[in-house]
């Protein structure tokens, strides 16, 4: 990771605690779960960044035996493997591995958890609960600050534990089946000042929206109100102004805190669309692109049967990521940096 | 206009056309529109593209007066006047003048219809109709080369022409109440090839929602079946591969066209979820941002109560701009030239 | 240009005299020149910047009357006919035309000359004068300050006008005989903050090189005492550090104001190699790279002996452009505005 | 290392190679060396790179033991010390560690032969010789094919075995002073189609000089005759074009192969100004910058009295990794494939 301000104090612990969120575990986060061990091997000293490049390690405990003769033409539906070939010719990692496995957000997610700790330091909170799972939905968020704080302590996030507790059912009911679900995760940004953002090519939507949409499952995103507010009236759905404390404030947040692609100061929210894992169990009908032939598949080994509760840590890391750089643009490259500005 | 491959045939006539699409208009559309002048200074000789830049000017017929001294800090509910505020410090543009008005847009218009024209010739199609507005719905797409064809010839880009005067109805009576009306977009792209895009970073969704998300009143962009998706099992949303014809094809198109960010050969769609236009006539709550104080704002002037019906043009330069820019980076500087590859 | 800060004083005087500097002229610069008219039509409101992309035009008073079919084949040596039609297939403006016209520096000079006036608000200074010419030599470098400010007075810029003199004289005895010269600028910045620059890829030398190189007929640059100190030992080469009121100098200056890529607050001192201009009315050997005949070539027309004099002001310009680039990502996209930090 | 086209033989001798070749020697490169050992953990699959990042791994067997309390303020002349802390405000690395350490050629080097095999199967070679080092010149390139071949054998670079026998004994006469020397290199690209680069911002020259000023001692870079063309006419310094076997080339090459920013298909050639080595056993005069205090610094450890005849190496690296670019970008990303195109 380049680009960091010098002098960030890297907060170890919630490098570990964001790895944690981000692991597979049994069932929907219930059975125990073991360290992913990282390693920084340059860019700090003495437990600050030294603003040069940071590079982190975490060691593959888990590596492949080294057959990669055994590539195999047949298409995962909903996978990248046919499209990894059209693009690499065969010469990409086999089937779900390298680049293309779920395991290379690791390293993103512990990187971005050490802007994640500079961004608190400055009163930005981050954080995403899933809004919608197989039916079931969580509560609106309420008071900000506080949801987001509890949902970053949480390893299955929801704001209201009932609904928790429905929506694992549901995951686990569609695992038992050899099937998978989908759902929706809304994430939140505080402490924004007003002003962030370019008003064409880089709106702050364009630069979220680019980040996300390169998180492996995510297909959508809408801000604030989005897709369910394309039936509102104009006089509905404008946030009015207001003074409050001498601070300019929108009495509502259907914008999603951006105006004309820049930051008005209220939190910025938006939504993601996860769709069900392309992983299951069930047969299903595809090609071996290597023969041109039409055969079904079944694939074997543990997947997960839903991956949206794990994949709101890696939102949150490229929403840090995302909103770092905004600043650093914005202030220059020393604003995250704990003892200056 | 950078990076554009030598010997391109500018197609004058396909300018035109666009901008006709995007002019504002009495009533939805119906009404007389004269042309938008433009002028090619640079970067074509003999009505084709020399490699170099291309610089083209549409004159401003309708310049403001220059009092500029009348800056008003009244901030527009769903405007960027407020955060254009915060951004600029007040030197920037009176209300909704200069860099933040719509009418920057032409020149984007402009310049993309000769990729629009390079892509066609490559067997590239790009279309867009109004999928929903004001609660009526448009037919979904069907043989989506046709479709696009003949929504490209329409001012208001229906595939019902019964829907499409539903939907006119509704934005004109939202406009005779002093307010409006937002929708959605639809947008197909046919005959990509496959393997274009990136696992990671810039997958092909993160560079159309990058674009997409830059163009004034678009708040959410999903692909495929999107956030419609979200409730389906992972057997039910999974697009089975067949083949067809000796080529690789997805029997359904729930993932848009795209699988692990790369273009699977099958068309590329996506929604746009467009907000209610918000200059509205009704009264509404706001502040003065330069003196602090809570006031009513009356938007006077003229202003449409729909722009969905020509953001959709915009939509289309856009996304034929993301399209150029990745199969140049994949394929060669001269990809799109007419004689070449 | 995109990327100035907003409030800018945009000083039209300076804008006007640095184009004058760039014009060709009777014989080396003693002629009436005419102005280039420029319109500022956007990114500026009541004569300062808006924060919004600046968009500034020259009208070509000179065009070409369209006669693009006679374009030749005959590759002038020293230009890019050959190389443009290798790049471009046949499609490039006509030889010397277009994109490859001199004339293309002045719109460069010109939105430069806006950045050169913040600069010089913030008390960095940046000036050029022609070190060496056709075996003449300027006197080096004094007071910096007072030299740069009399500089960028100069229409022809020496520090010692006898050997301006006997410039100017070399050079009009090539012309007398259809030749050409080149000769070496030297360019100094003062004022600016040690801390600029990245250790490694965006290396204030890197940074600038690249710009410098951009320009037409600049085939080399050596910063500080460069290439003439590549015979000294460490011992003589090394700049000591000494305390000066408080502050960090250096005794010398042989690295050129930069440390391990950064600034270390001395100036910025680098030399360019101009070569001779390629345009020369004696008979010179090349081909016909449409027919691949071998073939002789004398280019008519009116050109310039030399050009060193006058490409000394686009070497500012772009050194400007580089400057601001470095100040805003290090100390944020205000720093250049008049009323802010 | 991203973007690097699927399907590229990784030659590991090669990188072993090239990796021996920038490692530090007993005296000038006579000594016994052991090789870094290296390890590819992402990006390659038998021996092929996949298409996706590849990660190189060099593992530091000389780390430091950590004790960075020690960090002093008295500054190397001629190093980045006082500008590391300009910039980083202390949080830098300890003194020549880290991002600053010579050592982080390495990966460079290692990364960057993957890229100079691949363009050697295209018929690209590259290849620098030390031209001057203590006043002694090496002789002039001839034949360019054999000499690169010959050179890159070399550990140490010359064309004339003599004249690098007294270039050592230069080097090591001023090491047993306790002094340095430098020198120039001159590097030679053969094999480049003609067309490559743009004529402005990024012409060849300007992404060649932007590459090599970023190495840590060059202070120079110049483009064929560079700066001993200065005191030439056009009429001397021009490049006559000819026809030879049914291709244009030019019967001189002063211009170093490129002609208005682009390739014109003769070797590309340019010399770099290498300063001496900054670290000396002499004492110098410096400051303590924690303190505000003038010191005397004498320089203890290990250190080269020379480092031109290894950073020729990161030379023709950095050259690969440019040209590299250069063709993916004109020829598309699967250009430099080994099965392809």
């Amino acid at each position: 990771m380049d680009g960091l301000a010098p002098g960030i104090t890297v907060d170890t612990d919630l490098i570990a605690h964001q790895l944690l969120l981000r692991r597979p575990a049994g069932k929907t986060g219930t059975a125990r779960r073991e360290e992913d061990p990282f390693r920084i091997v340059s860019g700090m000293v003495n437990g600050k960044t030294t603003g040069t490049p940071l590079c982190l390690l975490i060691p593959n405990s888990n590596q492949r035996s080294g057959d990669y003769a055994a590539l195999s033409g047949l298409a995962r539906p909903g996978h990248a493997d046919y499209t990894a070939q059209c693009k690499y010719h065969g010469f990409q990692d086999a089937r779900g591995g390298g680049h293309f496995s779920g395991r290379i957000t690791a390293a993103l997610v512990a990187s971005c958890a050490i802007l994640a700790g500079a961004l608190k330091q400055k009163g930005i909170l981050i954080g995403t609960h899933v809004q919608e799972c197989g039916g079931v939905r969580d509560r609106a968020f309420g008071n900000l600050n506080e949801d987001i704080t509890h949902l970053n302590g949480q390893v299955f996030a929801v704001l209201d534990d009932a609904a928790g507790e429905s929506m694992r059912a549901v995951i686990e009911a569609a695992g038992a089946e050899g099937d998978s679900v989908g759902g929706i995760l809304e994430t939140a940004v505080t402490g924004l000042p007003a002003g962030l953002g370019e008003p064409w090519f880089d709106t702050v939507e364009s630069l979220l929206a680019h980040a996300m949409l390169s998180i492996p499952g995510i297909k959508g995103i809408d801000f604030g109100i989005g897709f369910d507010g394309v039936r509102l009236r104009g006089s509905e759905y404008n946030d009015a102004f207001r003074m409050e404390n001498g601070t300019v404030i929108t009495e509502t947040n259907r914008n999603g805190g951006i105006n004309g692609g820049i930051t008005n100061g209220m939190p910025v929210c938006f939504r993601l669309a996860v769709k069900p894992t392309p992983s299951i169990y069930k047969e299903q009908k595809t090609v071996d692109f290597l023969t041109g032939e039409n055969k079904p598949i079944a694939i074997a080994g543990r997947h997960d049967p839903a991956i949206l509760h794990r994949a709101r840590v890696v939102a949150d890391s490229m929403t840090a990521l995302v909103i770092a750089d905004l600043l650093a643009g914005r202030y220059g490259t020393d604003y995250l940096a704990d003892e200056r500005k």
